[in-house]
């Protein structure tokens, strides 16, 4: 079960509207790594764990705190937003530059559709997509997403920071850029701890028998491309992070095998096959098929 | 510059046909961490890097190699379907049980749409996404998405491993879970490197300044749900992953900020406003407005 | 902010798996109408609200307890799927019909991406979209949408309540079922207030001046189709509902005006004009353009 | 069947070329309340109703009507983008602000992609999408979406009336206002002549069997946020609107349920599980079925 | 304007149910070439169409037909799902393999969504897009792909007449089937006409000025693969289908030019860079920066 | 098999930044039409294809090249936004309307998400989509796609090619529309090619039996609009493309037939039906139902 208090965990006020900025925001609003991202995927790793205790409480505390994130950048949007121009005339661009660059800057359906409110959007307008979450239930794998995510996240922060002179956001980015640093630092933590415990391992998923795998080509750097200096790095000789195997190098890849020869589906899928004489047996087929139907 | 060779890597050829089996592969070449994704998330790392020599030729030799991948996913497919059932009468549903699953069971575009051949979509039938994609710049974080995503990969092909008898099938995702063991060795082992050599640290970004980011709460765990053992891992005491602090825990959030109050944008918005009076004199200035125009 | 407490609403336990159902009920879940619809539209129409007190605190009140919902349904779902068969093979088809049925009528990405956990889609496999939310501002249009939602949510759950006989699902449905008359019933009420205390009238928005629109056809039903009994109902003739005018009826549209003339772009667009004649002269402007560049 | 007649409904010139007013009047043809959305939205309830007579006469004849409003809106666009900049150098922006206004304001897919014509898309250049659809097969509930629609667009087509000074232009929203405000209340007056002749009712869909829902939640508003006025509406105590019972507050939410043990699924979906002497057990059960293969 | 009058252009009955065959059929109403996209692809190109007479009175006339093709195929999808079953027990499972094979092959939001209604979606369940459309105000490039619209099509009809037994169904197919054939040469006819008029030519864009482009590679075909028989085409020698060229092949690329050396954009994007003190120095490039805000 | 080389096909630097220049690019890099899309597409019908020899040796030569297209256009994007502005003040953009231009026109996520890098989305920041692709496995319906695709692809980047002064960039687009010059000769080779050989005809597909379409209406123009030239052409009389036939034309629909009745699904759908007492009796039946339940 969910409450809502209506105080934020940080202050969100602006010194000044700014309906450009606004639109920026939402990109960590609602962008592939926003906070709706992160509040709904930490959310679904919980509901879907298979392990109660220390693991799922975890994940469900900071899922929790990521809503009141959403809720801070959606209130800061409306606020920057709320003297958003609306009825620009020509004669006022000719005589303000600033309003020029308002004109093409904003979330044009900040204003039409959301009357100066905050939407579910990316900076862009792409509405936010379930298919940017991650819960596959592998917990090693999840939180390397989950760090993954916060990275993201605040390499995003970080850049917004530098694109605004204002001091009341920058105060929230500040706290934002915490928190990341904050959670980056948990899901590292937690990663490391599930491996402690012998939970996961890498590879991942640890469990799957690996004589199931071709053990031959499972630390072979194989270089498709060709940089001289591929081979150059930990990735490509010495022991493997998962410590089983030792990296060897390919500067280029061995020969293939040869492509199976071209499919011939049922003749009534109409595509089309090589030869006449052998269209005409097909056609046939498929006439003899239709008399039947 | 990017050739093409009409060979495989590895063998691609199932024992014999199995629609609904190719239905589930379309996960792993064209879902959310299909070989799809990864060969253009590596490409794009690739032209926006901003550093020349090891790391962009690991990142364009692995790129260029899953381009392979999704070959031999699509010519799979395209042979699994090759006697895709497609004119079913209720009379062949009456007689065998197998009939009614593959009806049930199958991507119906693979036959309607394709004519029995592979396409760019997960097994659900979404089209594959351009937000599939994580390419940001910042190499730490990057190489974390990557590991994610090769992560997230094995655990997909594991699943599939278990869903069929094909010997084909099988000796094929045998040779794809040991490469997502290598890859994922990788792009750990290039992580690790990069910090290693300075490059980049956690948090990530590292070079953006410490102390304009709300140190305070920069290693504070605040659990926002009742779990009690949340405050029980190497998240909630000790030092930081990223060694420049402590963790410490809070059982429950601290008192939040007021709410800013609500925002009046311009009337002419038309947004529901709170007493009649105001809307009568908003209205009004709407009017006004309205005049001049 | 928000908090989590671990614990649900409602009991939500099925009796017994059905990984067939559980797909099905993910278009409550995250479907057009699911929960993480409502949820997400009125924490959003909060956010974006002009007015404190009442009508802000109904809004949060709900939007809190939507989030509960989500819960309860992925809760729900997860254990539906828990033991979701994994490695069929054709013998298990033909041993048993149901087998066949599950095979078809799961959601793949179920088992194969989420560990036999919930997702964020609806039942067709589409990621949720935040074009689904609705949150303009105005607050009766929105609360419209809002019984809408509330409406289209309950057909669906008493859609499902019948294709089921697990007592544990119906349980959970009798309990959403009662939860959506309720808030029906409240955006019903609350449509009613903001009329009754004239902060919002029919039309919509109500302080839009009239006299700016072509008040001659704000009431006229013209019939574009040749339904004989289109003028039948209390929407052809009578008072209207906003206590402003009288329906008309036209059983068929009058003469249209002359549609404009098509247009000419610059002809570096390069679309097709009508007359090689003048194909040449804009060519050749555009290769005088073309000079100069 | 549909017939088209080279004519428009209502005039529809701009006095000047605009193209980044074309932009913002794609949202009301192609966004999700844009006229494509109700066009298609009334055909699809018209061919999918039970009903013959008035009220599917009445949804084919104005969803025929909403087809000539995208196409006016079409024509319009068309005629915004007429004069088009192109080749903007950056010279050009020098010497007059309101081109850079214009370079950042527009839909750059218009000429890109359209060569100056309009597209099926939103102001933000989302493409239009089937989502945005109602059509339920319940009435009351459909034509509670249809008032929504006409109310969300009516707001939007007001806000776009502010925002040109273009007398051709006003003069078309002029018009759409007035159908927009006639369709708001046909809408209205058909859902109370649905209830009037007792076809439907609340709660929407009333004829479920109001004993199987768990009625001694049906009526209880229960607070999951803490705003203190909640319970001073309408909606907190008095008779429902469905007429069928009593509103009651709880101005906190009861105690809950104990949440349901994490679910175990097959181990072969590699999730990870809480115990590693567990981990083994299952490992060795996939194992075990792994032999079996 | 569009007039619809209540009838339908040829029948469209079944002769009985079919809930599988009503998804499958949804691919040709609301799939990527389905008669939603034709209807509105036409459409669009009309009211963007520069040149009035007979090429737009063409396109006007067969895209109002098509609207009533999606009409016959949405009563047509109505009518196969009219017996949709609903309460599916296990029992009756077990005792129909039939009903399996519907459980699993059904749309599901066709009755949770629709109540037994069409969609505007395709046979997977992905919403109809937008982005399905093409009307570039080119003409010859439009007929080009109105001409693949109708092959696609048509196509996929000729698959579905194979997937059914019933006459209704085959019946309103034969007809759909004509139409195709009939839509396909008219593009066909007008791609030839547009070309002996003059008005527009290949290459499209032909008033591109041809000295603009780099006319040397003009005609080369250069083989990005090592398949041999590649320069066995027409396409690979002799003269041109734009009259303009003589093909020649060449066997393999020629040499590249090197890659451009990898960007360094500002420090405050925090993208990673090569060398440490580089980095330094970036590092306080960017702090210098932040001293100045 | 793909093999990459770290070079370029051609030349692909510019002479100086330009962010807004880089977002018009992404739509011919990853747009409906752009590279992404003739590279996948081809490769796909490539994978699918029935024939293997020249046809396939042809499709999979240019779809490698075209991912080298793709390159080219990223690398540029790239450089054109090395500079790409990052902290706009409101002085600066009063002192230099070029920076009000700048701050509008950008695709924010260059910045904020790839720091200052290419993305996989079109010009208004749609990600690519896998629906954009056509491969049915027919080739004659496939070239033709593939022809248009490169029409298309054609005249986006000739309208690019006016809208800047660079030469660096104008030196690629050169270079791009030779090679689409080629690809567009080399489809309509293809596709005449096919058909020469017999292989595949029109109408497309030309083995279904024609006798099994409804033949007299497949040569037949039936106007639904009532443009009085669409007569004139050679799509309404004389012999058709297909050489199968003779077109005629009818300036106006012949009557229609009768509308199906409505259909009456299962009362548990709870679609609205229309009399009270069938109400009841549905009612009654569906209570009957529950009772069994």
């Amino acid at each position: 079960m969910y409450f809502h208090r209506q105080e934020l965990q940080h202050t969100a006020t602006p010194e000044k509207p700014d309906a450009v900025y606004a639109r920026k925001l939402q990109e960590v609003l609602g962008g592939q790594y926003g906070e709706i991202t992160v509040a709904l995927q930490y959310q679904f790793q919980a509901w879907n764990m298979h392990i109660p205790g220390k693991y799922r409480d975890l994940v469900f505390g900071i899922g929790a705190e990521e809503m009141g994130h959403v809720e801070m950048l959606a209130v800061m949007i409306a606020q920057l937003l709320e003297k958003a121009p609306l009825g620009i005339t020509e004669e006022a661009v000719q005589n303000d530059p600033t309003v020029a660059a308002v004109i093409g800057g904003t979330d044009i359906q900040h204003g039409i559709v959301a009357g100066a409110g905050a939407r579910p959007v990316d900076s862009m307008g792409n509405p936010w997509s379930g298919s940017y979450i991650t819960a596959s239930g592998n917990l090693l794998a999840d939180f390397t997403a989950n760090a993954n995510a916060e990275m993201q996240g605040r390499v995003q922060v970080a850049r917004l920071y530098h694109q605004t002179d204002d001091h009341g956001v920058k105060d929230l980015l500040a706290f934002l850029l915490a928190r990341d640093t904050m959670h980056q630092n948990q899901w590292a933590a937690a990663a490391a701890e599930l491996q402690a415990e012998g939970l996961e391992k890498m590879p991942v998923p640890s469990n799957f028998p690996l004589d199931k795998e071709e053990r031959d080509v499972a630390y072979q750097y194989i270089n498709f491309s060709n940089g001289t200096k591929a081979g150059d790095g930990t990735w490509a000789s010495g022991p493997t992070p998962d410590g089983k195997g030792e990296f060897t190098y390919l500067p280029e890849p061995p020969a293939g095998v040869p492509m199976p020869p071209p499919t011939h589906p049922d003749a009534r899928f109409y595509g089309t096959t090589e030869l006449p004489n052998t269209v005409e047996k097909l056609a046939g087929r498929a006439q003899d098929a239709l008399h039947k139907e």
